[in-house]
């Protein structure tokens, strides 16, 4: 049997860590604050809003929510990030994403400040994931799988890696920073030939390919390491991963469970964005 | 006996498209103008200053030359690169690096405007290449590779290229780039363990190590492309690529020479990238 790679593991050494540096923060009377961006009223987007204020508020980090409705112009949501990059009290903002068709969603993203830019949407951002550099932050989810495989003690030095999924929020930010760890990462998407003789070779194999259980047992080998980042609902309407998790398990060494994997640490990752961003602010 | 992908062909093409391309440009008024900004008077910026300025005024790309004192105080610098982004006259902009080491590199490249960012060393350039995004331009080396790719007709979709080096100026982009054109890419470096294994299962590999000669036939399989970056100066005083050139050549399919390869084609994508400024600005 596979050795399960819980998210809930990862995001409790992180509550920890997080308490420490917040109760050091507020003794310099800075409260760590998240601004919340959302237009809108779409279920995903007010779950996920819950989840990370719960987490936040766990360690004391303070949250302030800016919500405008579905049919908001531009202007409106441009001037309210223009207020947040002023706000000396805010320290980082999240913006839901996909923005209204009618919006230029490339755009507004670099209107944010790349200081307080906590999930990587930024050019600042992805320049600096890019180059290994420090400037603003990595996307939450693609640094969520380094976290897990930090935690977890996998080495990286070396390593095959294939990363299936060329999202700029995962696949590409994430392909960086492996490759920052010394890892061998082979950059894996729709047209790649032989896909499964690909993954197969891999020691670690990183799935975010946005699709629900399209990686079986074929795409896997014995020894090795499987993170799965998806997010899928399936055609009984269960929450699923995009690895077929009941047939890979007993392949691999080790495996994320969906839900309660990948996902589970994101907004971990959230609120270690926001207390590093205070402590930039210093 | 491999086909030699030779430099000078790609630039004989990229002329003739230039030549069209500037009088296009003259006959609107518009004079594509690249700066070209040395610190010091370092031979090899010298000599790469003429080979440009040759390049770009063979199809009437002019040059302006700005030259500081090997003893320049940063804020000099700052202002001749601030000057150059005022001057609607001058559509991109060269700067020969390193700089002075008591100088911060990285914080003048970004004074830079990204829009006369003509070899990608802006982050605006860098997120643009990362994202696959129009913003500034791609470093000139790197897509020096693809535009001899491109010529010479090699089809990268889903082909397996393996990419020795992880720079900034060559090997980060370019993965980048061959992956835009639905490569599967593997990123290769100092740590990747059993490279030459890695490198002979590629059906294309580029080399910018960034040593002399590291690459031999153990690296190389039959039927292979092979694209040399380096170069390099040998025991005898030679110019010499990254590659073992008499050791390799007779195991693969095609190959660049060093000097007339990659190096040959680099300041043909400068000249193409200051009219494409030059484009951009109307």
């Amino acid at each position: 049997m596979a050795k399960l790679l819980e998210g809930r593991e990862v995001t409790a050494a992180l509550k920890t860590k997080h308490q420490t540096e917040v109760d050091g923060l507020l003794s310099k009377g800075i409260t760590p604050t998240l601004g919340i961006i959302r237009v809108g009223e779409k279920e995903d987007d007010i779950a996920y809003e819950r989840g990370a204020t719960k987490r936040c508020e766990a360690v004391n980090v303070a949250v302030k929510h800016f919500v405008l409705a579905s049919d908001a112009v531009q202007e409106e949501l441009i001037e309210l990030i223009d207020g947040i990059n002023a706000d000396a009290l805010i320290h980082g903002a999240l913006l839901f994403r996909p923005l209204p068709k009618y919006m230029s969603e490339d755009k507004i993203c670099n209107i944010l400040s790349t200081r307080k830019d906590v999930d990587g949407i930024t050019d600042g951002s992805l320049a600096g994931v890019f180059a290994g550099r420090t400037r603003g932050f990595a996307p939450c989810t693609a640094q969520a799988c380094m976290e897990i495989l930090d935690h977890f003690g996998v080495e990286l030095k070396g390593k095959r890696v294939a990363v299936v999924g060329r999202s700029l929020v995962v696949g590409k930010p994430l392909s960086m920073m492996l490759m920052g760890k010394n890892a061998t990462v082979t950059m894996c998407h729709t047209k790649t030939a032989d896909l499964p003789a690909v993954c197969r070779s891999a020691e670690i194999l990183i799935v975010a390919a946005g699709r629900a259980k399209v990686i079986d047992k074929s795409f896997c080998s014995p020894g090795q390491i499987l993170i799965d980042v998806g997010i899928n609902v399936d055609e009984k309407g269960n929450i699923c991963g995009d690895v077929d998790f009941e047939d890979c398990e007993p392949v691999v060494d080790a495996i994320t469970p969906v839900p309660g994997g990948v996902g589970t640490v994101t907004t971990s990752i959230l609120v270690e964005h926001v207390i590093e961003a205070a402590r930039r602010s210093i």
